[in-house]
């Protein structure tokens, strides 16, 4: 595999499939690890991105930012890893390093932007960043993680997006034991935060607009299911929970969901980016010193501490292994929800 | 002074002036205080419960609950303060004293309803409660705060409401010496927040939409006052508050001020009641872990520890003295904002 000549597949416009092409991978330097990668998950952020649904995507573009694979090549000055090794990137790569965020292992708000791992602007190369669609991945070292040996790999990919970006409003809101816990909508994201939240000690909840999730959250760990259209079972949670992790994508009225706050409570946005319609209402939150706020990804510090959480506590996603010769199909389907609860890419088929 | 015959100021109808009348207050029981009220504040609260503006009022309604005065009768089981101390009483007179908020000294979110000072549902009479445009009140020792003897007496009323109110949202969020603190709006409520902020050591900026105020907020002990209309100055602040106290009352925008948060900063609405229109924005809250919060005055233990902050400090109120038959001239004043900063009534005009 030479770094200038990397298999990989994207896509060259918004309106076209993704397919097979090459890319340039930079030379290893001192700080790299370059990582072969066997698997990478399929995030809603991947399809958006190559469908130019945000704006702002550089063509060609190459998703995936939940990358986990092995460790091929190492530079002289690099101590995390060595070849041979499990290694994870998520969807970060790098960011300024020197910044208030970035010096508080905060790299996801760092204030003069972090650099993604696909559609970024790369420092090195000068041009995007590329994703784990692909054979292999040069990352600094900082932005690479440990992957605990004893979890499914396939099922561990996942977690570098959607687990950190549950983990960390779960750990920033201090969840234990004590806390109670409800989570909007089961998807890629929901699933984690059921998990992890179940891992932390708390108990917890999945609003659902429908009965025919109750059965796969229970086996995830959720100990109740509320559906959020029957006024009675809505009623029933008025006041109760300490931080609701709202992980829907689309906008939709979250009023009903803050009345279900305990004072103090938090209700933490990780899933919709937009304006808050119908609008919300602030005489439950003043009353109740209640808080909306929201939440992006995780920093690598934090990322770490999840990954080892979840090698102790042997969580991993729910994923549905597909070949990238499928991912066209796989975005649609995503897009119907229909995958219980994430796809990932064996990547080896992409060496067919 | 008998308990059957209490001479006040109130009104008995929405569109009715406040004037002389006389109310009932209870025969001092075990644990209650008698209190001859010396000055009450004048909040905005007072006036839109006596119009009827937020529904609910019950005629004849009393107002007032910024109360100061001296101590006539104690209960025999009273420790708290004996006859000829000073005293105060904020805006809650009891509350259920058993659910976890009250547990936890969070009264004012008491999940049972606290009963308000005026217009509140009295649990020894059965009737409303009556505030403090009156010569004397009657309350649980419990709901009666200390009241440190080397402040200015009248100046001290506000710091009941207004004070608190602001100071509760400082200590949750754990404004110090090291916080970035912006006020918006520089009412009752605003030039209390600038006071407690800058008492606690923080940078303070104030929000004001005109530079009328800009020499009263830096008297009051602003660092600096950034016009919310100039694009420039508002461009300048961008990414930098830990937290902002929005004392605003009506409905306003809020999502420049949001994009002035710091990364994991909190806004906290203190005034206004309603629909945040226009909507929310989510994305720079995601973007940088900002919230949204609401707060509502504050608990009992945390109104004693904010007027033992003011004692030691020498904080009060900027207050304007009013005669009680000044109270309906008054009202029109405070609604054009014509007030530096709170209105304060000398009760022993009652007397007159």
């Amino acid at each position: 595999m030479g770094a200038e000549k990397t298999k990989a597949f994207g896509t060259i416009a918004a309106d076209a499939p993704l397919n097979e092409m090459n890319i340039q991978r930079r030379e290893v330097t001192s700080k790299d690890i370059e990582i072969e990668i066997l698997y990478c998950g399929v995030c809603h952020s991947d399809l958006h991105t190559a469908r130019n649904d945000w704006g702002g995507t550089i063509y060609p573009v190459v998703p995936g930012h939940e990358i986990v694979g092995r460790v091929t090549k190492i530079g002289n000055e690099v101590t995390k890893l060595k070849v041979g090794d499990l290694a994870g990137v998520g969807c970060l790569v790098d960011s300024c390093r020197e910044c208030n965020s970035c010096e508080h292992d905060l790299e996801q708000y760092c204030l003069n932007g972090f650099t993604g791992t696909y559609n970024g602007a790369d420092k090195h190369l000068g041009i995007q960043t590329y994703g784990g669609y692909s054979e292999k991945v040069v990352v600094d070292e900082h932005f690479v993680l440990k992957v605990p040996a004893n979890l499914d790999l396939s099922a561990v990919a996942p977690l570098l997006c959607a687990g950190i970006t549950t983990w960390s409003p779960l750990r920033h809101w201090n969840v234990g034991k004590d806390s109670k816990v409800a989570v909007v909508g089961l998807g890629g994201l929901g699933h984690m935060a059921i998990k992890l939240a179940k891992g932390l000690g708390a108990e917890v909840t999945l609003f659902s607009r429908t009965p025919g999730k109750t059965k796969d959250a229970k086996e995830l760990g959720a100990d109740e299911v509320v559906i959020s259209t029957d006024a009675e079972q809505m009623k029933s949670v008025q006041g109760k929970f300490d931080l609701i992790i709202d992980t829907v994508p689309y906008v939709h009225d979250i009023n009903p969901y803050v009345s279900t706050l305990n004072i103090s409570g938090t209700l933490v946005l990780v899933g919709y980016l937009g304006e808050l319609d119908p609008m919300l209402n602030t005489v439950p939150m003043i009353m109740g010193r209640k808080t909306v706020a929201g939440s992006v990804i995780g920093g690598i510090a934090e990322t770490q501490e999840m990954l080892d959480f979840c090698g102790k506590h042997n969580i991993v996603s729910e994923v549905e292994i597909i070949n990238i010769q499928d991912i066209n199909i796989a975005y649609e389907r995503m897009l119907k929800s229909d995958v219980r609860y994430r796809f990932v890419i064996d990547m080896a088929s992409l060496k067919k």
